[in-house]
């Protein structure tokens, strides 16, 4: 049984209609949903947001969780930095990371990359078709060669990342410009997956490979045991 | 139930009384014993060596097995290059493999890494202290922070292998060499592990770490579903 | 000063109209034109091809090549064995070698992935955007973020190769695929680029940015001395 | 011609007899030492100390630096983060680094790695052996296949950094551990280079080897043009 936090910003849906529409209980809930809504998936789905006190990320809760999955957008730079340096603690101590669209910027992503995590967008609504180029991961199980998504906010390289250690999807876009889509990392113990697709928009979420792929992430993100990290003066 | 073949030359065994005496039913069954002598285990396993027709390994065996593990030495090059062929295209489908000690200039290993597999030797009997560098791989299980085998054949780097997508071990030798110990791999869909332990006038096998380190590997090689190896003409 | 030896197959060119008309003095010669036709640029050109004595890579111009580049397509399985082991053996101590679109099948190339190095391909001339994803490495140096081939032949993933080192360009392509177009590997202490454009009915090779990019893969692909490859016993 | 800033905490040297007795001008200046006394080395050496304004890194400093050498100890705190930001900024730009034995602790080398970089130690005085794993690699240039450093303070594994994109040396020590002493790395566009060695109380930076690797990773750590880092909003 994997422990799983899902946390999200829940900022766009409370405040804009467009937003609301596409996830009315907000986009956690929604991705909360899609783990859970599948045979033999073994997942104890657990969500935080923005708003609740210490984001919901209280030393407890991540202590618990072996998958933590965060969406933010606009509200990055209100993430409190004690909360953050306990995600990243938690992180290089064996919990799973998946990072998702907008938390490319996000304060955990950026401190574990050590980078900008800059890319190039496009708010256009045209269509996205990731394809795997890495058909032997885990996070690739039980899917086709590529999926399509009608509608996306374009993200386009140079995507200001280390490189990652197993690229496992690249997008195409309509308007001409590919992505680094599904980049994997390990950093200390943890698992970390920074997996594009995703807006406050657009029904991404509740699309069944989109679906199908996360759950795959959060069982590849899983803790191993591993053997000690330990530092300092030795005898 | 992950399915387990065991290939073995067993040549020093039948042939050279030291390494009768330690191994006196074949490297591959005190290997065997290993894998399967534990709690939780969930092995399947056979063996299979050089003399039997196709060395043991027929298109049946190869597509029943999910983890192969490979022991030669003296005898590379009576290795048949049509099992090799079969044993190469197997790992690209998914097959894990994992290499032992003098395996590193086997013919399938070679194949697979592109290089010479050279490294320096000397059989001196010294100590060995094997040093996990990646707490948080999963081949690190339960393992402490470093284990010694009191006896061995020391390997020297340069080891002329791609850089390693995972370097997992590295070893101090009592004569003054370091040698990158266990190396991870991805090559198609098959996970490839080198493991430098073990020679046939050595009880490396029985050595309790040892054990724990190869049902680790054999767990980590073995195959996901992964998403379609589509190749060839698009419409 | 780089001595440069450009291998080309040099059979479509001499036996179909449509390549002739393009490369009427073989893609060789055009690379070469390539190579040669900038201010600064610092290299010794030679040319080989396959209907020569030895496919023109003889013991003496492999040990004076310092960086190798090699197209081939129809008749990968003429290439002399003996001749693929001097070029494994000459990339290996150092050599460079830049692999150029179907070259992906060559023998050279196959042996130091070993991977099938399969791919999907469409025939259909349509529109290549190739999107540079690393703009730190010295083989995008001076070039903009992206470069456009009006009429290709498409390859598409998966590509079935190690994962690179560095990626350095991915491509976009009219039909809706996307390849990996430009990967690093080093083997040994050989530097190794594949590099996916070209073919031998459009004037790839002609084009301004396909010209910089190899001039700057010749430069990175160059041998530096290092330290010595030394195996076997040791005292 | 390459600019090259040798950073420098300065203070051990200032406070402590027995680095004084070793470095009497201060580790940076034997540092530039070692880095111009070589024919054929073309390096315009500058240094810059914490007590310095900005502690020496102001913005025209580091637009001008082509490669920065980090050596700090016991004062890492009291490193300013608006330089460190701009020194971090400047690497992701292409500015080299090179970040010597304790500056594995240092506020720009934890910003760029993005975990603890926390490792074992021991200050014994015993002998280190340093052996090449990459004898490839331009590092290694003009070096044998390994050296000695007759006495070092002991770095042990576990190193918590994230996997190297290149390892170049592993050490041997005397009392029984052993170290990734070489990693590369590439952030940005920027090149990084970790290199073990030195401590204030031992004269390693007087050492022939460690200045020809020092010499060596300056030229490689030099940046290229490459092409745009442009992020945003496209058209």
């Amino acid at each position: 049984m994997v422990t799983v936090t899902i946390w999200n910003e829940f900022r766009h849906e409370r405040e804009d209609e467009a937003a609301a529409a596409v996830y009315p209980d907000g986009i956690h809930n929604t991705i909360a949903d899609g783990l859970a809504d599948h045979d033999g998936a073994d997942h104890d789905i657990h969500t935080a947001t923005l708003e609740e006190p210490d984001h919901g990320l209280t030393e407890d809760v991540l202590t618990e969780t072996d998958v933590l999955l965060w969406w933010g957008h606009e509200a990055h730079d209100e993430v409190d930095d004690a909360v953050v340096d306990r995600v990243h603690e938690r992180v290089l101590e064996g919990m799973g990371l998946i990072v998702l669209h907008s938390g490319h910027y996000s304060k955990p992503f950026k401190r574990l990359m050590g980078t900008t995590c800059s890319l190039q967008y496009r708010e256009d609504g045209a269509t996205e078709r990731l394809w795997v180029v890495d058909p032997g991961h885990p996070i690739t199980d039980g899917l086709d060669e590529s999926f399509e998504l009608p509608q996306t906010e374009m993200y386009g390289e140079p995507f200001d990342v280390p490189e990652p250690d197993r690229l496992v999807f690249v997008s195409w876009f309509e308007g001409g410009e590919v992505f680094r889509s599904g980049c994997c990392y390990r950093r200390g113990s943890g698992r970390i997956f920074y997996f594009r697709p995703g807006h406050e928009t657009y029904p991404i979420y509740e699309h069944d490979t989109v679906q199908q792929v996360l759950r795959n992430a959060v069982d590849w993100a899983s803790p191993t045991d591993g053997s000690p990290r330990t530092f300092g003066e030795r005898a």
